[in-house]
């Protein structure tokens, strides 16, 4: 029986909630790796990790190469296929029904969302960065006052299934949680807005969130684990408890490792409050089973969602959906296996979790 | 051999030194699902859940129902039998040999505390909440200098096997550790009396504390997870150090999670400190070993004790108590096959876990 | 296979990276329990803990007597052997290759460092304690801007292969990131000097880390669990990422527990950034192969070392090896055993970790 779990959860849709565009470009040695780490400072052991060998171990035999194939010899074979069958390969092939992409971080090296969602052959809605949005208004000349319509009206015209946030990333989740007035935000924005520089200002990144809120549309808010730019120990979800206590509106809590449990909790304590482990599932490689399992000790079953947080490399994609695959088999294989729970419970469990919960909560 | 740890495991008297009292009434669907959470909000998903799992696996046969009946159908035949006969299957013949209860929360919903003895066939002693006794207190027009011996003078009258402290609540628990003198408690009661709402003042919560350490009985503390009206972040037990720091009363780290390791390094690093992990065992379900495994790596076996936090629903004790011996039965076996733990060890330290440390530390 | 990656890992040489030396006397059974826990306060029920399993079934067996000896008889045949016989089996002969020393904590009690190393018949290094430096300076009459000076010329004839500093006792780890000035230094220091007190003072303790981030040498960092002379919860080496961010010399980050993932993390994130999980694999015994594993999740293979962080009981030098051998091949073998890594990588991850990692680090 559990076997059938298995073949059921590979057969799954997945909606991946919360991912990027492709490069563009094809990539050597030093590309590829740049992509396997989170730290601002690769080097040639950056693949020496959890993460790199799960490339080797998943990614190697979908290129024909025999698994634990050595990166350089692997990244040889890739050149050979060339990025468009790479894509095709590793995003087109995998179950991917849907793909919800954070188009903030635009690059020239990362394909437009339209080319890629053809690249990629999976449909793709676009989720909205709120920092990219206000760092991209057309100020120029214009005074602080009117930053506040100016980007609620640029809101209003996004075309956003839901919005995302990296204020953990620009001055930390210990916001306050109060909602600023408008007269509080005009001052801020006519100090920032002359001043070229990003967003980090914490009076104008609560009003982005509820500009956010207001809309109704989910707010995905960065996470636990990042690059070196953010402050991890800032980054723990439970500094968002106040401001979750204050909306309604729902709040997905994106990778939370090593503050998964935490965000577990609050998705049990708020009910618009939801949670993936996207970026930490990839990055842990053969221990995707041991995070999926601690976030399921506490999260209900119709709070937690998929996502890979897969950037630029199209292995990422496929990556992060087979080791959430096998990581959800092997928990709820554990539980039916023990009778913990029936196993067509947990047949409804891994299918909401994998796509059902996604397609509710943004109306896909 | 392990097997007969796991069967003496199951015949072990148990002493929950944390729980309430049980309702009085009948309960419906919404009723059953709201004591299925702790969040604020319950609805009809609350039960969808790693504790909705486990009680459809082991509370649906004590009421002779397939195991994983739904819980609508679960309700049904509970209705049928009626909350006695509910209540005596799941308090009164599970092994419970004495229960420690918070009677701070009071409510009409709620029996009373002789009452419950009764209907649940098993011996109760009384944890007393400081708070409720500080707010219960007759002040009306009473100074707020006469508060401190008004408040001591209670103390000194309660029927208490130990007290119970919800500053995480009120508060947080990174409180200031000092002593608060005789001015200071006289000059926030004084605030604090004519205000009719509920205790929160940080020094006031602090004279609490040192009240009930001067009495030399144990001090539950409810740390970790919990309902949102605390803010899970401030109910590290971590913050609580320095006042461990100070005192010589044994003091009680009541559930913990997500926090649970750290209460485990104080209960090691302080010989007058003691855990459990009560509410988080029902809450986690299914990974309950995973949970009391973790209190395992670092807690003095005779610093750990058995609680059950439950409240209003019978089926919390029984399922307390049925995750508990699992769960304890597990992480000892595992020792045991490994030859970490000789059997006869291992023996000991169930019992005292189950019932010798509580005894011990509350001179039962 | 798997069998063979236990074989080769139980002869690997280690290299101990941070461990002190041993006592000089014969021990009773109170001296004996006093290194078996991290309290203040050592009892009768001291060993009554993971520790005190693990000695019993790792120790007993090296002095001829049964798997799981009371730790009382122990002690009697502990003393039959005496402590020269002891130290020899438990540290000469358990595949130490080289130890690095912290000589901070000096004691008429524990050997000399040359002592140690003929008692031990290993080669021994020194780790100099950074604190102890500047407490160590003859600074009688010296006036506080002579103090930033003296500490560096103290350093530069210091014989340290590296520095430790145990800053999260004497303050906590979140610690201003900045290198203070010479005239704040100065200042700091003339405070300090006549107080003849222990060095606390926060520019004083930053000021000793960036002059030993400017030697270029590695700085082992206490994290995590410690006696109780030190707040936990200040002691979570993500506090340091501030410091960690600004410096591009070696740090180690040492114990970690129970915030090893966070120090995962770091050395994710920086190049230059280290842990070990030393002092907490000794007192989790069982549990050893979860810790190493959750170290594992995350941490890029070049960056783990190993350490026992065993201090004054030569037992602890032989228990620190043998877990680590256990946990480290318990995981690697799962890993194998699942296919996410080729045995031949397997075996390469476990001798840089046991060796080769510190090796390279310390230039040995």
């Amino acid at each position: 029986m559990p076997d059938s779990l298995a073949s059921s959860v590979d057969e799954l849709d997945l909606v991946d909630q919360h991912c990027h565009s492709t490069v563009r470009g094809e990539l050597d040695l030093d590309g590829l790796l740049g992509f396997l780490t989170e730290s601002a400072w690769p080097d040639r052991r950056s693949g020496n990790s959890p993460l790199g060998l799960a490339v080797r171990r998943w990614c190697a035999p979908v290129l024909e190469l025999p698994r634990h194939t050595p990166l350089p010899e692997y990244v040889r074979r890739r050149a050979e296929l060339g990025t468009e069958e790479v894509t095709r390969r590793f995003v087109g092939e995998v179950g991917l029904a849907e793909l919800l992409v954070d188009s903030g971080p635009g690059s020239q090296a990362l394909l437009e969302l339209p080319e890629f969602s053809v690249a990629a052959c999976v449909p793709v809605r676009e989720i909205v960065r709120l920092e990219a949005v206000a760092e991209s208004l057309d100020m120029a000349g214009v005074a602080g006052e009117d930053f506040p319509s100016a980007f609620r009206a640029a809101l209003s015209e996004a075309p956003a299934v839901g919005w995302k946030t990296v204020a953990a990333y620009r001055y930390g989740l210990d916001l306050d949680p109060r909602r600023p007035t408008d007269a509080e935000v005009a001052e801020a924005a006519g100090r920032w807005l002359p001043s070229g520089s990003r967003l980090t200002d914490p009076v104008l990144l609560r009003f982005l969130l509820w500009s956010a809120a207001d809309t109704g549309r989910p707010i995905q808010v960065h996470c636990g684990l990042g690059d070196p730019d953010e402050t991890l120990r800032r980054a723990d979800p439970a500094f968002l408890q106040p401001f979750l206590h204050e909306v309604r509106t729902p709040v997905v809590l994106l990778h939370c490792y090593p503050y998964h449990r935490q965000a577990a909790y609050l998705a049990h304590a708020y009910p618009h409050v939801y949670l993936d482990v996207g970026l930490a599932l990839n990055y842990v490689g053969a221990a995707a089973t041991t995070i999926l399992g601690e976030v399921l000790e506490l999260a209900p079953f119709h709070k937690v969602l998929y996502s890979s947080d897969a950037y630029g490399l199209p292995e990422l994609y496929f990556l992060g959906a087979t080791l959430f695959r096998r990581s959800l088999t092997e928990v709820l294989d554990r539980w039916v296996l023990r009778d913990d729970v029936s196993l067509g419970d947990a047949h409804t469990i891994a299918a909401d979790i994998a796509a059902g919960n996604a397609r509710e909560l943004y109306g896909l």
